[in-house]
């Protein structure tokens, strides 16, 4: 039986405020990416959401991001290679911490938000990121966009790898995602929702927002928790992969 | 040959802003506390004090605090155990990183100001801390002060634990440090710091700010890299623990 | 006519994360205290709270609070009482920004939590706000519970002062609040809040968690935005005051 | 006689954390530009370096940043428009009440560091810029640049604006500073500089880092107050401005 990772942000809250409903969505994923305190998550929400996933089997892996609570780290900030490395360092130990005080195993890293978007085009900042990784836990998985850089710097610093897919998300026929910006970027609607989800794990082309077919590489599916559709996405993509006799596994 | 550590608070910098001289002070003594980015350090800083401290054959250690860059982690706040637990977690995992990168291994912990001075009296506060000590990693050292409820805590949790003197400090007959604001709290004269010392090291009493002889029990000794002596403080303690034929070294 | 004014805590969002429906609840009130990006609120939560205040004719007043986002300033922290001062001009200034440039004119202060109960009783707190307020704007009217040491230092600074009561939450003999841990301490029951709220406007002792009768003050009720009841006591409290023919009205 | 302002960026210690002699360098200049708490500065320094610079009868002015403590203000962000306008707003209203309560008068603003050098060259974030500082008061002075879209902004705004110069950086032929890691492009020699000042004073050209000759309008100059040679360099200015007849007096 063919298998495929549903990956979900979690543990987005911060403080007394509030994010997604985390524990509702875990029973339908196979891996979660949890936030490490600088885009949103703090030490009680990280221990949290921790215990929670590993409870439900779920691989865990680390959500790291720029520096801003703010602007939950979606907002591009100019840092140097060096402060990425080190951002990151800081991030994966302290997630670390309460994956190894809860008994458990970091498994993944997946960047958040703009530190994301950046390093899936920028060599030097990829390669920070793929650095620390492998320089920190070189059996981690990196989580990131097919053909991006994030990817190449991670197989050239001999980490495993993960294409991570979108199916709420329009792309463009140059791989990337649609801006947010764009009308039609996000997918509002289950059966689009649905259909770009069997076109990716059954390797048909999806159509771009540009008009293009693309044939989208996937071995992570990324649910987003914050989307207001998440619920209903969720339970859609688990009864879809199961009519396609997919299993939903971690890597 | 009786042996003696010498511990001293660094990568107290915080991202253009400088504290000590880490580096000319790190040839005096035999343990660092490295701050955890909580009351000061920066991911930047914490990986060039951990690297310089290791380069030099230092002991190091973590030095959590409070959440509070602008009050330096001085100002006494009102935390849940619960949230003093977590938030050690996470700053004992982000210090570890760094540690682990630059192939070393953490050697023991030292809570920073409000924090080491509420925990040292509060028995909630000290299981806290020393559970998340004891949780992370069981063979890490606990440092604090004689008699107090944080060294009582370590002991329970099954940690080795150290007692900290202070030779650049008054103390009260009940063990506790002068307060900062009482005149005579801060001892400023090299020769009183140097006869402070040698009383603790041979286990003679000292002379408590409000007039009565105790005996103060160490395992490390203190430097205060932010004492405006501490260069000329650090090379007497070198060089009158050598006339006392003490050798300086980690636990 | 009698009047009230009914005041309630807003612009307590961040970042991405919502608090309560504000929205909402500014048609049931007079005045608003916003948040001033120390508790909660940030530049964009502070304009648009603002605006959305004086759209509908309340009086805005402050809400400032300790330094400590991830707690929401509901955690005692020690400070002197010159950075309380301080910290108190930094937010009058910041928040009288924004009203000034929506045209309209800063109303009241009400400190917030941690700060507003320390300062209830702490005499040099309650100086260090009232002071603060006074030399920022001497028209401004703070707000404090009755007979505390914030309005006694408010009134001693020369400031229109306010007595703020409370109708879902259980008072003790001694006129404070009952701590939230106390089984009671938190009005859950619409009846007993409205029962509450009819005895306080209209003079009549309530019944304290510990059993006596109290009479408390009332210039302004409090509607907490973030009780999960708020938009039902909201209605209640209006629908309750119509009855008593008293005219909801800020100060 | 002619005048000159020379202006300075001051209160930019943090917590404990101290950066440049500040009281010492304003009996060499004439206006300042406080740190906001954004960068640098927190409530406690505002006040102290606004009393400073007051009593010494020194142009105070607004220093708002991002919101980047760690990197000192001096690292590119990708914020929006309105927040770059909401953060300013934010800014001005917490320092202009330090100067309220001191009984001053904000005199003029000056963005820092990376938004300084991107509001120079982009047209939205200048007027938002320029926007919220004509909001706040139209009476304040804009400081940038000569040529920049942050003065063309402020003159579209209605402000008067004030250019800039300065004189231990390097100038390329498009009237930008040389960029800090090209060799050369931070003027160390006194000898240097002040042929640089002699040049933007006198109107004669200077000779940019690639090889052009460029004319420097120049109503103010800057100097940086957190340059291991400010001392030295503030002396030399104002030695040499005595010789060229030519007065330092606010705008």
């Amino acid at each position: 039986m063919r298998t495929i990772d549903i990956n979900c942000d979690m543990g987005e809250a911060f403080g007394p405020w509030t994010m997604a409903d985390d524990a509702f969505l875990m029973d339908y994923i196979s891996s979660v990416n949890i936030a490490c305190g600088f885009h949103a998550g703090d030490p009680g929400i990280m221990q949290q959401t921790v215990k929670l996933a590993l409870g439900k089997g779920l691989a865990v892996g680390a959500h790291p991001s720029f520096p801003d609570l703010q602007g939950f780290g979606r907002r591009n900030m100019q840092l140097s290679d060096t402060e990425i490395y080190q951002l990151i360092i800081y991030q994966l130990g302290a997630i670390a911490a309460f994956v190894k005080i809860e008994n458990g195993r970091l498994h993944h890293v997946k960047p958040h938000g703009a530190l994301y978007n950046m390093a899936a085009k920028n060599d030097g900042m990829a390669n920070a990121i793929a650095s620390a990784v492998a320089d920190f836990d070189a059996s981690l998985i990196l989580y990131g966009p097919a053909g991006s850089a994030l990817l190449s710097a991670g197989k050239a610093a001999g980490l495993r790898t993960a294409c991570e897919a979108f199916t709420e998300r329009a792309y463009m026929s140059d791989s990337s995602l649609a801006p947010r910006t764009l009308p039609g970027a996000i997918i509002e609607d289950k059966w689009e929702m649905r259909e770009q989800l069997i076109n990716i794990v059954t390797g048909k082309p999806v159509t771009t927002l540009d008009g293009q077919s693309l044939v989208i590489e996937a071995d992570t599916i990324c649910l987003h928790s914050d989307n207001k559709h998440a619920k209903i996405f969720a339970q859609e993509i688990v009864s879809t992969l199961k009519e396609q006799q997919i299993e939903i596994r971690s890597l």
